[in-house]
C-alpha cells in the first residue's frame, strides 16, 4: 500500500509529464555518507532489446533537472521531445537496433524515483529535508541495482553530461569491470569553488522563499519564487557570455507577458535576457520539485572522484574502461581545461583515455544542443 | 526642517559609519529618464586644496556599494581604512599635495546622498520604490553641480572603476571641455547580457524577501536575507574562477560560526567558499540599503554611452580628454576585451586613448586590490 502511494505521489506531484516510464522498487540502498534509504523506487525507460548474454546495454545518465525520457521513439526527429532524442535510435550513436539503451531518473529526483517529495515510510508524509544527503555514488549504486534487476551483466557504455558525466566517471571508478566504454561529458573530477558558489546561491534563494517552509511545503503552495530565481542563475551558468551576447545582447524584451519571479514592475524597462530568464524560471517551477533541486545540486558539489580512496590517482587507476572525455570550449561551470586535465591524468596513469573539445559558443548546455559535434565525439568511442 | 531630517536620517540609517563627510544640498536634479529629484543632497569628502583658478581638482568615482570615503589621511597606510586609500595622498598617484581630490557618494546611494532611503518631501516618508529611476548620467550631473558649488572650474582628472568607470566615461562624453584626463577602469560602453542577468537575479533575490515589503521596509526589519543573497552572487562575479580556486578550492569551511542567509543547517558540510560568501553577505546587510542596491545596480545595467546620441561613434567623438582604459585579464563582469575594444574605438575616432591590462587573477575586484599595478597604470595618464 505504501509502495502504491509512492508511485501515485510521484506520478501526480512531479507536475509533469506524459512520459511513460516503468519503475523498479527495491528494499534499501546503503548511502555513501551514512544511513540508508528504504525502500527505493527507480523510474526508468528502455529502448532496444537486451541480448541473452545481457551484455549489450548502454546506460544514459541525465542532468540536474532531467529525467528518464532521453528518447521518444514516437517523435524521433524532434529534439524537444526528449533530451538526447537525436542521439538515440536505430543507426544513431546510441543504436537501439544493436543496444539495449536505459535511462533512469536519479535517486533524489522527482520524475518517478525516490526523492525528497516521496513519502517517508516512518511518517507517511513527504521526506522534505529529512531526506538523507545523497551522492553521485548513491545514484550509481541505485542504477547498478536496477541494471541487475533488468538482467544487465555488462555495460557496453555509460554516457552522460554534467551531473550525468559525474555519474559516468563514478561508474568507471566504482564498477571498472562492468563497463566497456565511458563518455564523461562536460564534467570533471570535482566542482570548482566558483561552481559550488553559484550552486549554493541558488539553494539559498529557494530556502529564502517563505513558501519553502523548511522543506515541508504543500503541493498547493510551493517555493516557486525561490526555485525560479535559482533556475535563472543556473541558466546563466549553463550558457556563456558569448552565446548570451549573440542571443540577447542589450535588446529590449521581446515578450513582457511573463512576470518576474517576484512580480514587481520592471525598473526602467526590461531587457530581452531578463524576459528569457523569467520564462525559464517560470517553466522549471511547473515541472520540478524544489527539494529535489537542493539535494541533487548538493550532490554535484559534494562529488569528488577521489572520495573513499587514498588519492585521486588511486581512484583513477581503478579505471579499466575505454574513456572519452568531452569538454566544451565555452563552458565556465565545468571548464574545458579541467576536463582535459582529467583525460590527461587518466592516460598518464595508464588508462585508455581520449579528449575531444566541442567548439561551441553555447557553454555548458552545448551537450544538449550541438547534435552533430556530440555524435561525432561519441562515435570516437 | 525637512533638510535636517534628510541629514539625520541619512546619517542614522546607513548603518555605518564613522566617516566624516560633508554634504551639499541643491534644489533639484532633472533626470535623464524623465522627471526630477528635488531636493538633492550629495555627501562628499575632499583631500588637498583647491587652487585659486579652481583647476587642480581630481574627481574619484566609487563602485556600487562604495561611498565618499576613498581616503583616510589618519591611516594612510591601511588599505582597509578607505577604498582607494593607497592611491591617494601626498606623492601618490592622486597627489593631495598638488591636487584637490574629491569623492562624493552617488545619487541613489545610502552614504549621505539622496537615495531611496531618503525622506520624500511630498510624504515625509522614505522614497522606497517611489524613488525615480536614476542613471549614470544623473550621477554625473549631480557631481557636476557639486563641483560648481565647490568652485571647481576644470578637472585635472576623473577616475573610477566599475560603475565608477561608467561615470568617468560619461564625464568624458557629457562634459568634454571640463576634463583633462579620464581613467575608465574595469568598465565598458555598456554591460553584457550576462552581466545584466547576474544583476537582475540579485535584485529578484532582494525583492523576493518578504521583509522587503515592496520597498517599504522599516529600519528595524530589512530584507537582510535577500540582500545577503544578492551580495553573495555579486561577490562571485567580482572574482574569477582562478582566484576562487586559489583562495578556497574545495577546502571545508574555516569558520562555521556565521549563519547562511536562510539560517538552514548545512547540507552535507560547508565549503570554505560558502562560509566566505555568508560572511560577505552578512557584512553588506549591516552597511547597505537594499533599495539603493536595486537602483544603483539598475543604473549600471541601463548605462549605454550612446544613449542620447545618434550612435556610439557620435558619443565617443565628443571626447576631448586624454583617456586611459584599464581592463583586467580575469574580469568576467566587464571583460578586458570589451574595455580594449572601447579604447581602440576612441583612438580610431581620433581620440587620445590608451589601454592597459592588469595582469591579475582577482577578477573585477583587482582595481580594489592590485595597488602596484593600479598606480603604474594610472601614472601613464
Amino acid at each position: 500500500m505504501i509502495q502504491m502511494e509512492y508511485l501515485i505521489r510521484n506520478l501526480c506531484t512531479t507536475r509533469t509529464s506524459q512520459e511513460q516510464y516503468q519503475t523498479y522498487t527495491f528494499e534499501s540502498l546503503p548511502l555513501q555518507r551514512g544511513g540508508q534509504l528504504a525502500p527505493v523506487t527507480i523510474a526508468y525507460e528502455t529502448w532496444g532489446t537486451l541480448n541473452a548474454q545481457g551484455d549489450n546495454a548502454i546506460l544514459i545518465t541525465h542532468a540536474l533537472t532531467g529525467n528518464s525520457h532521453a528518447h521518444d521513439p514516437q517523435q524521433p526527429a524532434d529534439p524537444k521531445a526528449a533530451w538526447w532524442n537525436l542521439l538515440i535510435g536505430p543507426g544513431r550513436v546510441f543504436d537501439t537496433s544493436r543496444y539495449f539503451v536505459i535511462c533512469s531518473n536519479i535517486v533524489g529526483g522527482c520524475y518517478g524515483s525516490t526523492g525528497p517529495s516521496s513519502l517517508e515510510p516512518r511518517t507517511g508524509r513527504p521526506y522534505g529535508m529529512r531526506f538523507p544527503v545523497i551522492t553521485i555514488s548513491d545514484m550509481v549504486e541505485a542504477q547498478y541495482t536496477l541494471l541487475r534487476h533488468l538482467g544487465v551483466r555488462h555495460l557496453e557504455m555509460v554516457a552522460g553530461g554534467s551531473i550525468g558525466g559525474q555519474q559516468a566517471l563514478e561508474w568507471a571508478v566504482s564498477h571498472p569491470e562492468m563497463v566497456h566504454k565511458v563518455a564523461v561529458i562536460a564534467a570533471t573530477a570535482a566542482l570548482t569553488a566558483q561552481a559550488i558558489a553559484f550552486s549554493e546561491i541558488g539553494r539559498q534563494a529557494i530556502m529564502a522563499d517563505p513558501d519553502w517552509q523548511c522543506g515541508d511545503y504543500s503541493t498547493q503552495r510551493q517555493p516557486d519564487t525561490g526555485l525560479a530565481i535559482a533556475r535563472m542563475l543556473a541558466m546563466v551558468t549553463y550558457q556563456s557570455e558569448e552565446s548570451m551576447e549573440m542571443r540577447f545582447g542589450r535588446r529590449p524584451a521581446q515578450r513582457d507577458n511573463i512576470s518576474s519571479p517576484t512580480h514587481f514592475p520592471d525598473l526602467g524597462g526590461r531587457f530581452d535576457v531578463e524576459g528569457y530568464l523569467y520564462y525559464q524560471g517560470n517553466t522549471l517551477v511547473r515541472r520540478f520539485d524544489a527539494n529535489s533541486y537542493l539535494y541533487i545540486s548538493r550532490a554535484m558539489d559534494l562529488y569528488d572522484v577521489s572520495e573513499g580512496y587514498p588519492s585521486i590517482e588511486a581512484a583513477l587507476q581503478r579505471i579499466r574502461s575505454k574513456m572519452l572525455f568531452v569538454g566544451i570550449r565555452s563552458d565556465f561551470l565545468f571548464p574545458a581545461a579541467h576536463v582535459r586535465w582529467l583525460a590527461d591524468k587518466v592516460r598518464a596513469l595508464g588508462g585508455n583515455s581520449s579528449y575531444v573539445e566541442l567548439d561551441s559558443p553555447y557553454g555548458h548546455d552545448a551537450f544538449l544542443k550541438e547534435w552533430d559535434q556530440m555524435a561525432a565525439a561519441l562515435s570516437l568511442l
